[in-house]
């Protein structure tokens, strides 16, 4: 199955509920910041994400600095979003949950 | 010991040892970008660096997407350049040299 980019109602359905998560200005991709106790705790999320992301084949865009990271998603083969990104981003939020 | 912030002379011997590294514009940082095979490759050389910045307390600045890492390094403590931040850029030369 070739990997479709979401249609309009599909993204704005999957962005209302990933409520932490916001567009982009001017790319179609989407965004978090998390912010840990420590570089540790910070780098232990990035950790569990590379993990997801390298068995998945889907990996993030990201910056770090310290306790903060800020996590861009995108899928460059459909040159926008995909149900990718909604998984990689879901994943994310249940991690960061606890 | 105070920790100190480079002298202009000590900077710029640092930074001959240091071809890799570039200053930052308008900021007394340096930074280096390096490009691995792919993000596992990428992702490993990142765990290596968290594991020394972590021990010594001095973390890098750093983007990632896919197989390239962007790495800047400044000394939050003295606004500017350390020694701290000429150990880690020679720690990632020789890490990423293999």
């Amino acid at each position: 199955m070739t990997l479709q980019k979401l249609t309009a109602q599909e993204q704005t359905d999957a962005l209302a509920k990933l409520s932490a998560w916001s567009l982009v200005d001017g790319r179609e991709a989407i965004k978090r910041t998390l912010t840990f106790k420590d570089f540790n705790e910070a780098f232990g999320f990035m950790s569990r994400v590379a993990l997801y992301a390298d068995k998945h084949d889907h990996h993030p865009e990201w910056f770090n600095v310290y306790n903060r990271v800020e996590v861009t998603l995108a899928t460059h083969d459909v040159q926008g979003l995909s149900i990718r990104d909604v998984k990689l981003a879901q994943f994310i939020d249940e991690i960061s949950k606890q």
